[in-house]
């Protein structure tokens, strides 16, 4: 039998049990915080010899030079040109697709006049030089590339630096084909605190870059969080989450199988179902005992379940959608009849997974959208990775001769108010 | 006479000494963040009471309940009912302004609808609750009200808190006419790191945020960047920046005050003047002399032209654009006779200024566009407050039963190449 949290709206606790689901603080510990100050203290001052010295440590493999630690772009060819003929037509199927709808996010810089001849606008620029961490070992995903890649690529970022770590000196080989087909402009093989300080910072081999994107364990997003302000970064990802929303009208065995992809990824991903049906629910908790043991990845979706899962009674679809934007959660299926009217409810989520055929994984693979989304509730207040990562403002304004006496007198009464007369007086010698 | 540091781009060390000059790192050292954790600690445990204690403590005036930290909207009021009619309509036109210019950066949802009926999109909706910071003292500035304010109220966030100390009890007049006509909804009494806290973790007379917005001093700096993750939070700001490009045909003492009008802000502000023009810069230096003792805050200035302040002599206006691609300043005065080609060079500033009439302050006040720009470089990487910064979206995706057919596939062998076999079963459930 499968162990996971029950519970129904109505209970008089049901508030307070919920937020102890949700709750989830990501800690840097003291000893966290001191080696990966000490990395990026070394690789600024040091470069490319406390590099070598890092990857050697910390991945186990000897780079002779630093100009061995870049994987030269044909080795990302022999990669994708020995692939298997169907994952390469899945790749690029997803490719395709993943740059087709971002395509759409690109923003234009725009401008107006007015009477007096007063321009004002926004100009839009991509970034010069974006780097993209990738992890290492079990959590390195080619559709993560494709993901961070394709929106910077979209945006114009004109080189896209990849980095990452070969534990053993071992390369893998689905992340340097999608790579290859993302058009990645250089790949070192470096990872860690040290591969973060060498693109914020520059080495003589690795070049120095404006913003760093993508996942990694706690030593890089640690980095990642000491080095914002030096370059941008993107946002710092707590555990993947579901919640589905379901009539009680959708195969029970999908709903599982929904819940279980969430809950596969690791033993903090977290997997809710809210549904006004209590024996609908019952039937799901059957599909969880029933399928949980066929599973390859059994334990780690056991363990979620169990600390992290939820199955909620609630009163109706309104409740549910209610409690949907408390949870803002990072994927939200509306497995329901009338999606479209339903998903009106719906204010805070990253992704919305609309109607019963529309299973998570698709999203996560494949449909077009990000899959790098807000955890942790963070859709309250922030959005999927997108094409406008990539991309910076910058305000425009060219005042006539005459606009600059009808704003001048305005500065000036303003600038004064404040006690700011060089403010004034500058406004003031643009009067007629 | 005025000290400032004169420099050529022909100098052999330029390069090094351009990267001196821009030099900035703010460090919040131990105590402050000892400080800072302790405040956040003891509001996110007992809420008013500590606000209560620490308002007593830091800002030297005692409210007898907490309800008396809140500033009623009847007070605000009376503060716009008060002003000289010249501050209000300035304010009003100000306002105006800002709004409508805002109103062109409104994101709007959008979707489309494949060969197959499967519907993708993005969906924009406003922050829920936003937390406006206002800076007690000589940086209370009724035009950061404004800035911050109206795009939020743009966005269509349907709670905006401000909070703001009144050290010793006393309210700033033009800080409460602001908010009033930018339409504030609640104010409270309360500043420091724990108004910070108030608003990121709430307490009993302050509702929790969404997001945090504002200027503010270390002590707040550090509190926002602390919070970040339960809350959203805008830049942390550092020094004011401008940058003037000049062809040498503008007034030098139009210039000199323009330069004048950055560093009067506080002692680390930053001016830079480039020209091709090395009797200009003369000119300019003559101009900065004979002016600076005439301004009310020449102590201020003297020091942050001293400190930071630079007049450079390029070769031409092709390499004036590129050392400011450089420096990616916040504030990029274009004084030059054909700014809009010009303009096409620029790739990285905060806002551009162009035309000899478009004096820095017409932006900080009236122009339009935000005065809360990227500071520091990261205009490489960063954009102006904007409405965009109130909103956020979330990826829509409606796959149908044709849809996850052909996307079930592909997310099959994708998830089975990474191992993850629930996302793959998942997808396979819905092929035909």
């Amino acid at each position: 039998m499968s162990e996971i949290c029950q519970l129904a709206t109505s209970d008089s606790d049901f508030q307070q049990r919920l937020d102890q689901l949700l709750a989830w603080e990501s800690v840097s510990d003291a000893s966290v915080n001191n080696i990966v100050n000490e990395v990026l203290g070394n690789i600024r001052r040091r470069g490319d010899a406390a590099l070598l010295e890092y990857t050697t440590r910390f991945d186990g493999w000897e780079a002779a030079t630093a100009s061995d630690l870049e994987v030269p772009l044909a080795r990302l060819e022999q990669a994708w040109n020995n692939l298997p003929e169907a994952q390469q037509i899945a790749l690029k199927h997803a490719a395709d697709r993943v740059r087709d709808y971002h395509e759409r996010q690109k923003g234009e810089s725009w401008s107006y006049q007015e009477a007096d001849g007063t321009l004002l606008g926004q100009k839009v620029t991509p970034l010069d030089r974006v780097g993209l961490y990738v992890p290492g070992g079990k959590a390195a995903y080619p559709s993560s590339v494709l993901m961070n890649a394709l929106p910077a690529k979209v945006a114009g970022v004109s080189e896209l630096i990849m980095v990452v770590p070969t534990p053993g000196g071992e390369l893998n080989e689905l992340v340097l084909a999608a790579a290859h087909i993302c058009g990645v402009d250089r790949v070192f093989a470096v990872g860690g605190a040290q591969a973060v300080a060498a693109l914020a910072y520059g080495t003589e081999s690795v070049p120095g870059v404006d913003k760093i994107v993508g996942p990694g364990n706690i030593y890089v997003a640690t980095a990642k969080r000491a080095v914002f302000g030096q370059v941008g970064i993107d946002m710092v990802a707590g555990p993947s989450e579901i919640l589905v929303v379901c009539d009680g009208q959708t195969d029970p065995d999908w709903v599982a199988m929904d819940l279980f992809s969430q809950a596969e990824h690791d033993e903090d991903a977290q997997s809710i179902l809210i549904c006004p049906d209590a024996d609908f629910v019952a039937k799901v908790k059957a599909s969880i005992d029933r399928l949980l043991p066929t599973m390859e990845r059994e334990p780690i979706i056991a363990t979620a379940l169990k600390e992290r899962g939820a199955l909620i009674v609630c009163k109706d679809l309104d409740e549910a959608c209610a409690i949907s934007n408390y949870i803002a959660p990072e994927h939200l299926e509306l497995s329901v009849a009338d999606p479209l009217t339903l998903v009106e409810q719906i204010q805070h989520a990253g992704a919305i997974f609309m109607g019963r055929y529309t299973s998570e994984p698709l999203g996560d693979y494949c449909a077009g959208p990000n899959h790098v989304l807000p955890t942790s509730r963070t859709a309250r207040f922030s959005s999927p990775l997108g094409v406008y990562d990539f991309q910076k403002r910058s305000s425009l304004i060219m005042v006539s001769e005459a606009g600059a006496d009808t704003l001048g007198k305005t500065a000036s009464v303003l600038a004064r108010g404040e006690g700011l007369t060089a403010h004034a007086r500058s406004a003031e010698y643009r009067l007629k």
